[in-house]
Order: C-alpha cells, then structure tokens, then sequence
C-alpha cells in the first residue's frame, strides 16, 4: 500500500496536470462538501468549485511545484498536503509565486478525494 | 461561541507572539501525536517539536502574518489555516517569505492544540 508521501505526490501531479490541461475537469476529485478557498473567495461543494476554477480570467496555466510536504491529518485516513510553487498564466512571462494546501480523505473505494482546498498567490 | 474564522485567527496571533518572544514555552500547544515538518525536517510529539523550534539557529524573531485562511477541516471540529506571511531574523534586515499550514484540533476542554504544522520558506 502506498504512503501518504507517495498519494500526496501522485495526487498533486495529477491534480496540476489536469487543471492545466483542463480544469473543467476536476470535478471527480471533489465532493459535495469539499471546501475551496481562491484567493478571497470561498466556494463549496464541486460543482461550485469546478465552475469558480473554470471562470478565472486566464485560459493557458502551468503550474510547477517547488516543494511539496504532507502529513497524516487525522484517524480517518487523511493526508495534510502543503504546496509552494510558481504559476505561469497566458502570454505573461514572470510566474506567480504561490501556495496551496489540500486535505484529502478517502473516498471509501481505494482513492481520495479533496475536501480541503486553500489557494494563495504569494507577493513579495 | 467564535466561528473557525475567528478561533483561526486568535490561536495563530497567539502562536507568533509566543514564538518571537519565546519559542521554548510553545509546548502546551502541542501534543504527543502532534508532527511539525519545518523546512525539510519532520519530528512528532510535543517535546521534539519545541526542541527542534528551540534549536532554530536564530535567536531574535519576528513573523509578520500577510494572509490567513481557515477551513474546517472535518466533522471532529479541527479547522485548517493557511499563513503567508514574512519572518525577520536577528540583525538580517530583509525578511523572508513563508508559508505556513496548521490543523488545530479541539482538545476536549475547550481549547485547541496543533496536531499537524508545516513551515516552508518562500524563494524566488
């Protein structure tokens, strides 16, 4: 079985791979009461969340991770995750610091899904 | 009784205060299955947490919180919060940004402890 280190890797390169290919679908790594806060905005529920990622005002991203930790959150099996990295949207040459963190729990069938979510750009 | 906004924002103001003006006192909001990962390093329990803040090679500083977020983390009552923010050490005039997770769970008396804390430095 594989540890929380090796699922918070897998999940976070699936999870940036897939915003920036299409982030119109990550609806199936969130659930009905999973939280995402962007920036100042606070969305619940996925279909909430996949709408409010769909709207932001870029079309092209990259997202490249600079560190990643996680951490056993709890004795339901969840795993703390904190990302920093860069992101780099549209034709705009300078990348954006920022930084990210998620809670998955597990889904009940052998995968996780996102229940946490906090996003922030990082200036400085 | 405060919301999670609130608890976020009250523990992690006394959090900063408690560590620049003493970090080795920071014991009690730890506990035995408590785990900090603080840059690349991880050690768990309350004791090898102050002992490893404790050993931070600095002995003046100051953290200057730029964001905070919170969320509730789960139905046990823990609330997850996301800091970024600047830290300023001994003579070091320019400060270095950080980013910083907790999850603080109740602790049965009406309080909170950290059971998850995950401190990195911000480059570039």
């Amino acid at each position: 079985m594989a540890n929380f280190q090796d699922i918070a890797k897998q999940f976070t390169e699936f999870y940036y791979n897939q915003f920036d290919q299409d982030r119109k679908q990550l609806g199936p790594l969130y659930r009905d009461n999973s939280m995402l806060t962007f920036e100042s905005d606070s969305v619940a529920g996925g279909a909430n969340i996949v709408s409010k990622l769909s709207g932001l005002p870029f079309e092209k991203v990259k997202h490249a991770v600079s560190t990643l930790d996680a951490q056993p959150s709890g004795e339901n099996g969840g795993i703390l995750i904190l990302v920093t990295g860069a992101l780099l949207v549209d034709e705009e040459q300078r990348p954006m610091n920022y930084s990210q963190t998620f809670q998955l729990l597990p889904d009940g069938s052998g995968s996780y899904f996102i229940f946490n979510d906090i996003f922030k750009l990082v200036f400085g």
